[in-house]
């Protein structure tokens, strides 16, 4: 028995590994795979890899729809027209591979709820951190177990940006630029450095660990632009390190789901995430303690992740099954940014008389944020005041903030970032 | 349909995880977990979690040969009666989980031709690096990349020591006493110090990685007992932490398996690993650098691994199928230490006069071994010589440090610990 596949390419990279290891895949899957065509919009192009130019066509829409067909690879991105040859080919019963995480985030559930009625698998490890095999324990090796938090580094561009901001001192404008010279950034790094992309991660993740339905629309989202050489240096004195974090927790009855940049301490394993790698960081009931660590991005990389779950949909559609399901069994709310649960770390330029820290102690106690520590850097009129927070509301902290902002003794709040990635009692 | 499961048990935490999830475990493996009897060797002990008597039995062979039994659970570790036992069981078209990495490095393949044979399932995640989700990465999501090497902290005890002779300055005894208080270290800590645990963790990582038989008894062992605050301190100098690894590589036309005190750079991921925590550092032809991190013993974590383990051979029993075959099919030869190509660390004291360098350098030159750095420290009697070397088979490394040991210029050989994760040129 031959498992025909389909491949709706931009990722020409997957091809070329299902040709170059055709002998070996068959021997995991059990039964050879066969490209059975190969829908790109630009028939003409050159590409690095060789496909049969009987296989090729245009009509993406018809090639999903053969009834010869089992697999269907997705790979081209974005929400349309893959949405709609998605949804064909799992109400059809095909298997679907995708890397598409922005329509993941965005209908993931429309997807989920087509591939459960009709039996058919939908597989998508490469939407997340790339390569590193991340989803599938989640959803398997996890399967018994409750995930409370995941805490990630999902992006590759803004983990570069801020590991350079902090090791040789630039500001962002330079180290984005430094990025965008050695390929890690877009020349348009928009859905990178404000997070968009990480918050489409995000929504994904939550929908894995909590098994309930998470949108990106339900994102809190902020970017790394508005982080300075200052924060970077207020994380070091603190011991910390500033990362973009995809936080996902469970908790007060729904699940918080949120983008930001965070100092966490240096101690943490996800501060030793260099570079443009990415890691997943999660806290489990029973299992405690876990990080993936890997490549987030790349070809090859997206190659590996596209293949394993070809070989993985290959051989349930041999054995007549289907992966465990993926999908919603929880229905849990998104709860607001201002009901998160988080710390703060706040910088205010003050002058350095008596009484000020009472002031200021006095506005953290009247929206009943507890205080964890303050020291106070400088004196005279370059006094700094530098205080972390217990865990509070984010809302709470928030308008704390506002206040601080407005009053007499405060000349301006110089830094505000929030803590992850470590208990404060 | 309900899928009957038989525990030999040891860890009750597993049975207690099956009665405390009972629902939440039928709906993902999509028919009830049924256990159909505890072989126990004690039976009127008391236990954390209660069983009904009724099931407990002492005689574990029977209950493996029922015939209304599918799936069987090993914990009892240790190589008889465990052997006999999943035999029988896999002859019996049983699917197993076992969390026996003692019986799976010395008799793995014997283990894995019986459940080929048979058509049955043969899981075992919690045989190493605990409720990490480390195996079944290896063998579904990498099933269609090439390992090229695994780099793995697989042993708790010994990380935990090594760490605190890094933080606190202990010596080797010393951080092994703290380690005995909190619980991290047996009474007889021979297995963990002397690497008999990562060595057989070493061999089934291998298994899985090349897809080859190693045994045990391939691999090479050195533990962490010679280990001296001057090695950490040496380390230290060069910017490494000193770890117990275990170390898997492909090459040569063979694979190289050791377990054995390594020095690794601190900004290498595996660095950031601290106290009991394990991590396994994989590098593949296509998904790149890998990493998987978490709590690598304990009850709770194992007994997570277990149940991950029993939904999946759950699932493939309902659905008359199997997982991937992760037996076999290369045979490659298990090279000796000899020709494992490693770099080395080597601090001679020496006399601090002219001709001693160009001494040292010839004794290197004549075994080939050629030199990354040399460092001297301290003067006149009081001088050390610090030398890293680039990448040479361990036998010449070795025998060049014979060698020195016997110069009349080199008055001590202090320390010689191998160099590893990181390229040389």
């Amino acid at each position: 028995m031959s498992v025909r596949q389909l491949i709706i390419a931009a990722l020409f990279a997957v091809i070329g590994a299902v040709s170059a290891q055709a002998a070996d895949l068959a021997a995991r899957i059990g039964a050879p795979l066969e490209v059975a065509g190969v829908a790109v919009r630009r028939p003409g192009r050159a590409r690095a890899v060789a496909v049969d130019p009987g296989l090729i066509t245009t009509d993406a829409m018809a090639l999903v729809s053969r009834d010869d067909v089992d697999i269907v690879v997705e790979v081209i991105g974005g929400i349309e027209p893959a949405r709609s040859l998605l949804l064909t080919a799992l109400r059809a019963r095909k298997a679907v591979v995708t890397a598409n995480k922005a329509l993941l985030a965005e209908d993931g559930m429309t997807l989920h709820s087509a591939a459960r009625s009709a039996g058919a698998d939908l597989y998508y490890e490469a939407s997340v951190a790339g390569a590193i095999p991340l989803l599938r324990p989640l959803r398997e090796s996890l399967a018994g177990d409750a995930v409370h938090r995941v805490l990630g580094i999902v992006n590759g561009t803004t983990n570069y940006i801020l590991d350079q901001m902090d090791t040789s001192g630039a500001g962002f404008a330079d180290a984005l630029e430094e990025a965008q010279a050695l390929g890690y950034a877009e020349a348009d790094p928009t859905a990178d450095v404000e997070g968009f992309d990480a918050a489409a991660k995000a929504a994904i993740l939550a929908q894995l660990a909590f098994h309930t339905p998470v949108s990106a629309a339900d994102v809190h989202r902020e970017g790394i632009t508005w982080v300075t050489p200052g924060d970077i240096a207020s994380a070091r004195a603190l011991g910390h390190v500033v990362k973009l974090l995809a936080i996902c927790e469970r908790g007060n009855g729904g699940v918080s789901v949120r983008v930001h940049p965070a100092m966490i301490p240096r101690s943490h394993p996800l501060a030793g995430v260099r570079e443009a790698y990415n890691a997943v960081f999660v806290e489990a009931e029973s299992a405690g303690r876990l990080m993936f660590y890997g490549a987030g991005a790349g070809g090859v990389p997206t190659a590996s992740a596209v293949l394993g779950d070809i070989v993985a949909v290959a051989r349930n559609r041999l054995a007549g099954t289907r992966g465990p399901d993926a999908t919603t069994y929880a229905d849990l709310p998104a709860l607001p940014m201002g009901q998160a649960r988080t710390r703060y770390h706040i910088a205010l330029d003050v002058a350095d008389k008596p009484g000020v820290l009472a002031r200021v102690a006095e506005a953290f106690a009247r929206h009943d944020v507890s205080i964890q520590a303050v020291r106070q850097e400088g004196r005279g009129d370059d006094a700094q005041l530098v205080i972390v927070t217990h865990t509070a509301p984010d809302a709470a902290l928030a308008s704390c903030v506002t206040d601080l902002d407005t009053m007499d003794v405060v000349r301006a709040v110089a830094s505000v970032m929030r803590v992850e990635g470590e208990s404060d009692e």
